[in-house]
């Protein structure tokens, strides 16, 4: 075919654009940009440490360079590759990001009024500081729209679209009331490419819409004005400036403008699809499928499936999203994840051992070479709270079993394990709704990069985990799906056929490790219930004094 | 009166012997031995991390070494002085660290036979390999001796005489059986110096005696053969074999023997006190009194204090140890503490932060810095376990509301609040049974260094505290009872009168921190009961978000 799809896929510190062949997913080059304010990109504020925001300026000058990049590196890796050959662009990004824009669908804080208003800014799926109003949400739902609710995992989050923008109505209420609508970073994207950034017009992804907006066709898209109205009645009269219907990536979003054409040196009119969720483009780039989960694991992690409408269950306590179209058109996107697990051993090794990379990769060795239960100790991995399957932004890291002998690597390796079991903890409530699992693929830094974790992984959740061999599985999802909206496959299922990673290497689970971190598994569940479950009252008498015992029993 | 008396004070890692003025407690000179073996003294067993040992060389090698060097510096402080005019000799170890010696009172580990055997070693206080053996003693006594078990705090604890000597025929019966006798640190040093250490003969005190060995004059001494039996028959014919009569401080143990006069360069047939444990010196050195509680502050840290008999309560759930003249003769002694205090800081900067001393200067500038429940962390100082009032030493530390913001300096600021809110339980359960306090006085060397923390102590006890101006209130404890013992008082308050310490710096809690710190000690008690305490079922469900409130509120 000899013809080429762009991937773009929109990170917490970065923006990747990749080159693929949409013969055979071949991967011809990529690019990165670091984005340039903030912390890696990250605007916080450091009288709330929840805030988590991102300048818009960031996405055009990245957009540009990360595209600009990949086409330059493509030509130079294959002197055959020409831009011209490009036939369409997808596009992932982080979410839920909501970007307040004007009429024309400008983000607020590109105009010369909201230059230093933080609240202007996107507001990055980390950013937590609208945990009043998602208990708010949550409140209101349960009592009025239990059905809202039971599709997102039972509890609203703060990392989500209405919560954050009831929290800028609460905090800054001149960018509320001047903002003429509310995007996802993942539609502003493509509808920027497309030329036509119009709130009214600019097509919506149900990746994003789904259940972090509330959206659902069988109830009429999104949430009723009477209940936004119970939330403010200023949210109520935004619905209407908001959408009605809401698109799966496979949907062409529009075609490249003229001016981003030139800018990247693409031609005009090539397709370009609606946009997703990073982990949802991953989970298509790494083959996922009825009975196939997918692992996307990097500073957090989100666990990808789908399955047939009617055939899995359509609500899961805890999970986050289950939304029809999400991740592949016509199956039940089924989304769960942990809110902090790269970031976590980032924390510990940077702010507590103040190390650098050269030290994660001595606490691996170290910690591999400890066996499961010696070191006695016992973590939670709610450092940035715990987002499935309590649903949780209010809760905070623990750790237990330290004696006067404990060392950094075996608190490194506890923090390893705690991820691993809040892993375990989300497969087994899927498990419990009859979500199918045959098989379980990996993509993402961690998956590539550390064995022993990925070897934990398996032995703490009993599963076989492929890796995919892929180190771009967003980017490649994107331009599987850029490659659909283009036309060149009829449908996703027959873009990924030929077009999503295969798998490398396979880590099975060792019975005996798995018979000892059962053990522990049960501590975990018995604090993750105790400090997680409202209601629970758990004794704890004997945890530190079983950790004992299984250390003893290790050594 | 030109006099003078020389303590010495063995601790956990070094002895030190302090030439004192019996006229008015000047201090003329001290001398430090480090001991040779283990690490830092400290003989530990890589297979089992509840082993420390010390051999009794290290005591032989530091007393001449110490004493001699100190009596040189005392020389070349005031060229007046003249070893002669040491009149008496006052000696404290750590304890319980009972030593198993054969018929002469030699220890074994001096016999080649026993050369390479740990078990022949000296049993220091913190080797914790005993935890079973307590639990069995606890469990029998609760059953058929309550008495005992009463004046100990409840709980019969690892670190202790019989626990250990028990152990030791468990697992090491070839030293058991080899042993005529086990002699307490304490009193083995001081008939070293009188030239007879004949188990049958040498003085044992009655601090190390008291709860430790479960010694009281009203049920006749030791505990008795029906009781010991039941333990295994063979302890209870080692309590013939030990002791029936223990002895205060005060009492002369021998006179100085020609041979270690020799060696030391003084005078033949001065006074040797009767030994104790360094805490109980160190409040002697204080000047401890009814209403004065003395903190011993280092590694670990004891509470204690004295009480006129028949006023005082007796006995004290969770307080280890109750001792008539335990502390001064004729007063009921109070034991209290924490078994480990410096030693957790120590842990966090050398293990975990792989820091020196300069790095505990920088977290402690760091944590000064910061305000009450401004980290969000709250931690239980168990890293050692609890040795009041949960008398448990199969607990573990804990750590609570780590982010991914979380710094160590506010992870060193927590630890620093967790063991002021354990010294803070501890003041509440004396209170409780009526142990009156009117003033605390702190000594040791983190009350004399670290002002932040002596602050944060009285912030969360509400106490005010000062600090004794002698860095070495043990020894000059020791070199207290030495002058009592060479008759230049009359008893040991009038020794304390003319030679205890004064104080120097004063702290005084401040109500704004205090009433945060009463917030955050709610909590600890809640985590204290729940891992701590047998049959609770404390919900824990809002710790993290009670956490996150304070932390928002000091923000």
């Amino acid at each position: 075919m000899g013809r080429y799809s762009l991937g773009l896929d929109y990170g917490t510190n970065s923006v990747r654009a990749l080159v693929v062949a949409v013969e055979d997913g071949r991967e011809l080059a990529s690019r990165v940009h670091n984005y340039a304010r903030g912390e890696m990109g990250v605007i916080t504020d450091p009288a709330n440490p929840h805030v988590a925001r991102q300048h818009p300026l960031d996405y055009h000058e990245g957009l540009e360079a990360s595209a600009t990049g990949a086409l330059a590196a493509a030509k130079a890796a294959d002197p055959a590759f020409d831009p011209a050959d490009v036939v369409g662009i997808g596009v992932d990004t982080t979410g839920s990001t909501p970007i307040p824009v004007d009429e024309d669908g400008t983000p607020l804080a590109l105009l010369p009024d909201f230059h230093d208003n933080p609240n202007a800014l996107a507001w990055l799926w980390k950013d937590h500081s609208s945990m009043a109003e998602a208990e708010r949400i949550t409140a209101l739902a349960a009592e009025h729209r239990p059905h809202y609710l039971a599709r997102c995992g039972g509890t609203y989050s703060s990392e989500w679209f209405f919560a954050k923008i009831l929290h800028c109505l609460h905090v800054g209420a001149d960018v509320f009331d001047a903002a003429y609508s509310w995007v996802e970073f993942c539609d502003y994207i493509p509808a920027l490419l497309a030329g036509d950034t119009n709130p009214d017009r600019l097509l919506r992804g149900v990746c994003s819409a789904g259940h972090k907006a509330m959206y659902a066709d069988d109830w009429g898209g999104l949430p009723d004005k009477g209940f936004l109205s119970m939330l403010d009645p200023k949210l109520a009269d935004l619905r209407d400036r908001l959408y009605t219907k809401a698109h799966a990536a496979d949907t062409p979003a529009g075609k490249l403008c003229p001016e981003w054409a030139a800018k990247l040196g693409l031609t005009p009119g090539i397709a370009v699809a609606v946009g997703a969720f990073d982990a949802h483009m991953g989970a298509v780039g790494s083959g996922v499928k009825p009975g196939c989960m997918v692992k996307i694991m990097g500073t957090s992690t989100c666990d990808i499936t789908v399955g047939a409408r009617g055939e899995a269950a359509a609500e899961i306590p805890g999970v986050c999203g289950i939304v029809d179209g999400s991740v592949l058109p016509g199956m039940l996107g089924v989304e769960a994840g942990q809110s902090a697990v790269g970031d976590i051993f980032n924390w510990y090794v940077l702010q507590v051992c103040q190390g650098d990379n050269d030290l994660h990769n001595l606490l691996t060795a170290e910690a591999a070479a400890l066996k499961p239960g010696q070191s006695g100790l016992l973590a939670l991995d709610w450092n940035n709270g715990n987002r499935c399957v309590l649903v949780d932004a209010r809760l905070t890291g623990l750790l237990v079993g330290q004696t006067l002998r404990t060392t950094r690597a075996e608190i490194y390796r506890a923090l390893i394990e705690a991820t691993a079991f809040g892993a375990r903890a989300i497969l087994e409530r899927m498990a419990e709704y009859g979500v199918p699992l045959e098989r379980m693929v990996a993509c993402g830094g961690i998956a590539e990069k550390n064995p022993f974790m990925m070897q934990t992984y398996a032995d703490i959740t009993g599963q076989t985990i492929s890796v995919a061999s892929s180190s771009q599985t967003c980017a490649l999802g994107a331009a599987i799906f850029g490659a659909v909206a283009a036309g060149v496959y009829p449908d996703a299922a027959a873009a990924q056929a030929a077009m999503a990673s295969p798998t490398s290497a396979t880590y099975t689970p060792d019975e005996g490790r798995k018979a000892v971190y059962d053990e522990l598994y049960a501590l975990y569940r018995r604090l993750h219930d105790a400090f997680g479950v409202a209601g629970a009252s758990e004794p704890l008498y004997d945890v530190m004094k079983t950790l004992l015992d299984i250390q003893q029993r290790s050594a």
